[in-house]
């Protein structure tokens, strides 16, 4: 049931780079092979795979859909039981190996279901979609991750309807008394990407008291619990949390790559830098320096 | 915009009783008269008041509703800007002061809206709910907090609908193994009624992974906040806060009142015992040995 895919275009989200920095001790493992939004063409398929074969062009998904557990049958929840993400998972599942190997037999690990930074990957098929081949594999790159996860969130989690009013927190310096100001009494839907429980508290309470909904989308690294006191939830404001935007990764992405192709989402818009494969090293410099982007890497 | 009420019947909630115990400092605001759960007759109504007259059967409401204001208007929440249940206001509304009076001139303070261990009382009008005259009054007296907190809960808050599984935390020694054990990986949806956190984590972590609904009831007095892990959200569960069952009080209680007289909520079961409002002591007493009970006190 795995797959092995030919990487054509990868790109580096923050994910990765905290993973590289091993930012959370319980998770470092190396050496590994790190990437998890790309897209690439299917070079061969494992025993068991029935819906793709050699050529496909696909998106991997750190998110995975086995389509069979309890989750994957709820309407309610994209995290499947055996292939949901999982920082901490950096083997196969089906034998508890890898699929990279060093010269000298020592394994290389791998990481968020995916390890794309790989001229060549294998994964398991719950985590790979199929999808239209006349869609530019560049831009699909976004779905992986970045765009599905962001859009996901205002779309299928938070549900946000004409009219709403939204704060994304952590895309920079955004005051909570501004917000407020501005939304009379604060927004429907705040969005928090930053990972910083300070910026949590804030987006927080920048949504508007009685209905308010906080969905929460950054990667927390310490062990610090909530900023909220219990009492607070009385005040009617909600705090979700969002993994890969609440879509179900294989049933839901392909029709959500169709829409994109068809100019719902103008993928183009988001991708801010383009280098070749080679040049890696440059793009995790421009995050390191906070950079806000999207780098596609050309392999 | 005020009405005077003869209390008829009234009971106790553990709100009184930590309340009257002072246990969080900052709501210590004595002398005063607690009490919130109760029905009556209204004896007069003052100017502006145009919805309720002399003679009406009435229960108050700790979480009142003008009708008026953005939270009243939306239909999300049940949280009105003026009259929504504060612990820490003591005065009316109108002109911050009391209407309770000692024979000295000293103010007795006011609670939660309502303060009804008291012959007579004057509420605001938002704070009180007409209904059937053909009612119980004794029986109705439960809609005024406990039956409509608790039903509200699960039928509003959390809408549970029939086949979920369902756990409530609060009401004596249940541990967490047994329940997700019973439950194949945890309840649909869980109550916290201890105000305690450590309940509070349990009820979270026995609710499913995916869908699980932790609604939070109980009061929690100390300063510490939400032992949950911001990451521990990305497991698809989720916790809100439930006021008042989130029952818009005016408008919807006259209703429900009518569905309990068609029996569709026995609301005798619900009465443990009955005293004398002389001994009203006697049921703070039963209250602080621990029994699990919904006295209610006959003026």
């Amino acid at each position: 049931m795995e797959v092995r895919i030919k990487i054509l275009f990868t790109s580096i989200c923050h994910t990765d780079l905290g993973a590289w920095q091993g930012k959370n001790e319980a998770q470092r493992v190396y050496p590994r092979i790190f990437g998890h939004e790309a897209s690439g063409v299917v070079e061969s398929v494992g025993e068991g795979v029935e819906d793709m074969k050699a050529g496909d062009h696909v998106v991997p998904i750190f998110n995975g859909e086995c389509g069979d557990c309890v989750f994957c049958k709820s309407k309610t929840s994209n995290l499947c039981k055996k292939f949901r993400v999982d920082p901490f998972k950096s083997v196969m599942a089906n034998d508890g190996k890898t699929r990279f190997w060093t010269k000298q037999g020592e394994p290389i690990y791998h990481f968020l279901n995916t390890s794309t930074f790989s001229e060549y990957t294998v994964i398991d098929s719950a985590c790979v979609v199929k999808i239209d081949p006349s869609a530019s594999l560049k831009t699909m790159t976004l779905l992986s991750c970045g765009v599905s996860t962001g859009l996901g969130a205002a779309w299928n989690t938070a549900d946000v309807q004409a009219g709403s009013s939204v704060a994304v927190f952590g895309l920079g310096a955004v005051g909570l008394a501004e917000i407020r100001e501005i939304s009379e009494g604060g927004v429907d839907f705040s969005f928090e990407c930053a990972g910083n429980l300070d910026v949590l508290r804030e987006a927080f309470l920048s949504s508007h008291e009685g209905w308010g909904l906080t969905v929460l989308l950054g990667i927390h690294q310490t062990p610090k619990t909530l900023p909220l006191h219990p009492m607070e939830l009385f005040d009617g404001r909600r705090i979700i949390g969002s993994v890969f935007g609440d879509f179900k990764g294989k049933s839901q992405l392909p029709e959500f790559a169709k829409k994109c192709m068809h100019g719902a989402v103008k993928l183009d818009d988001f991708i801010t830098h383009e280098l070749p494969f080679s040049e890696i090293n440059k793009a995790f410099q421009l995050l390191m320096d906070g950079k806000s982007l999207r780098c596609i890497l050309h392999l």
